[in-house]
């Protein structure tokens, strides 16, 4: 494993996904050398307890035209996330924001259009992927074949509400994206990756508030279905998680494959010990309970190698602006603006 | 439990389902008088071994004209149920047919027409609620409120395909129904029983043939999606079954509900024991893991006891059609002659 020696910066740090950022790239070499943020967000706190050393700045262009730093890294609000992408990408920075990573098709125009003109990388850390190990290890899996060909993915995305520690802008889809767009970009990102799709779309796409009617324009419950020229999927997203489950979501994974099935259990094992990172292979010959958990999180390793070498090992770039285009479409259709775009 | 004294007859045991059909109510008192089927299916064998007493008859009138015989069991080939059904009913048998009962809407209605003509009871077996003892466990959570409502039900129904025992019929949709109204129907009634829906409507209904083009007119994949006025769900069924797999599927439930989960893992437990019967149970207080095998099945006892009384308690006589009616209306969907329809 090679000692990364990049240096990086973050710009928002309103959502907590920017701690494991943030550490995993600290792990692997990165020095985290300033940061901005507007305000003082929830996270602060439990950022300032993390990264005590690390430097706050009270102008992104700080770090911005800072030229010893080369990455930057975004958990801002998320309909701001694009266009301080596209800022920093025109400054020669790379980028890694959290999900969702743009909000619109405008921006996500842009943000095209911004890669190809600046050559920088736009990279979204989908870590429902890329933070679970487990999911590494099914990756490895279907690679080798052991499935056939994945022709159908189901999601489930739960997620605890947690209202009361909720900033405002949570609550509020023209600032946060909507449930589709937000965490449903998780599970489209996974059907894409998976069945290595070329022309998906979206088949199915809804919205609807089941039990939080205090939250007017909040969506507790989302789905979307999607169909390409060789697999469909299915994802069901929800901020419903009980409150004894002992972690923030069940969340799973379903791949049938032509010659077998995988089950990721990504965070928990309910009604059993409180594992996370189990994988239940079965096929032809076999069908098994492996643990996932130390088959690591190469994204991030893989992410500062395309820094240096300019490649892309870490996810195609056309596959992050398609994750996110659907992600936008869905939403758009479930907002009912994009009606009559359902095939 | 009362020992009922009730004589039935048999038309039709194309399916092997008509084997539990009849073990559930002979073992509740019920004597089977005599079957008739047509030449020598591929349950023939089977039946013969579990039921050597019984006395074949060669002409269902012998069994429909019988004064002694109260009720009729079909598991006919699926394209002729709904005929045999409405006419053991016009000899004032009441009925109960494996799924899928009926294929078309025309003889939908012809059914609905029947049983108002004739006060009889038309039933279907759909085995995965009703041969489930987890399912009866988890219906008792529901209606005991351990969930709150049920919002959405995710059904998924794997089947191994045995495409050498399987009859010929099996394979063309004009005589099985097609994956969506046959093996759908068995989740339809369960979104429709968890979610208490009133105003159900299929929002998606998809089939494919993913792997197995030898059978041309055959769909090994299927998919539907509901929405209703309070409850949204969605259904995954194929004939991929894995061929380690320890039996014929990894039939799953997962209900949501406003205050807590529930999984089903109906027929086996991938990766751990070969345990079935399994209810994973997720609230405000707890998370566990309960045994269902001992809850029963009491549709069978109130089936036999709906006979006597004429009551309804088995299975509301409406929701055995608005189940069949929407299975139909999927499959018609998805066979492309009702396109428009979607919500």
């Amino acid at each position: 494993m090679r000692d990364f020696n990049i240096k990086f910066g973050i710009v928002g740090i309103d959502h907590r996904h920017v701690y494991t950022q943030a550490e995993f790239l600290i792990e692997l070499g990165a020095e985290l050398v300033g940061w901005y943020t507007k305000g003082s967000p929830t996270t602060l706190e439990g950022f300032l307890k993390r990264f005590p050393q690390a430097k706050r700045v009270n102008d992104p262009r700080i770090l911005l035209e800072d030229p010893n730093i080369q990455v930057i890294l975004i958990s801002a609000i998320p309909s701001e996330r694009a266009k301080i992408s596209i800022s920093a990408m025109k400054h020669g920075k790379d980028v890694m924001s959290d999900k969702p990573g743009v909000l619109s098709f405008e921006e996500l125009d842009e943000l095209r259009h911004t890669v190809l003109q600046t050559g920088r990388i736009w990279s979204v850390d989908f870590s429902e992927r890329f933070e679970v190990p487990a999911i590494t290890l099914a990756s490895q899996l279907v690679l080798d074949g052991a499935i056939g060909d994945v022709i159908h993915t189901l999601g489930i995305g739960p997620h605890r509400l947690n209202a009361n520690s909720r900033p405002d802008w949570f609550f509020d889809p023209d600032k946060n994206g909507g449930i589709l767009a937000d965490i449903g970009s998780h599970q489209i990102d996974q059907f894409l990756y998976f069945t290595k799709s070329k022309s998906p779309k979206i088949t199915l796409a809804s919205i609807r508030n089941m039990g939080h009617q205090q939250f007017s324009m909040f969506s507790d419950f989302g789905e979307i279905a999607l169909s390409s020229e060789k697999a469909n999927g299915y994802i069901r997203l929800d901020w419903f998680t009980p409150k004894a489950l002992p972690t923030w979501g069940d969340g799973r994974l379903f791949l049938l494959g032509t010659e077998g099935t995988i089950e990721v259990r990504k965070y928990c094992d309910i009604g059993g010990e409180a594992d996370d990172n189990y994988v239940y292979l079965t096929n032809g010959a076999k069908h098994e309970k492996i643990y996932g958990g130390d088959a690591g999180c190469p994204y991030f390793y893989n992410f500062l190698v395309d820094v240096l070498e300019r490649s892309e090992t870490a996810m195609p770039q056309e596959h992050v602006f398609k994750v996110m285009e659907l992600a936008i479409e869905a939403q758009k259709i479930a907002d009912g603006e994009k009606e009559n775009e359902l095939i």
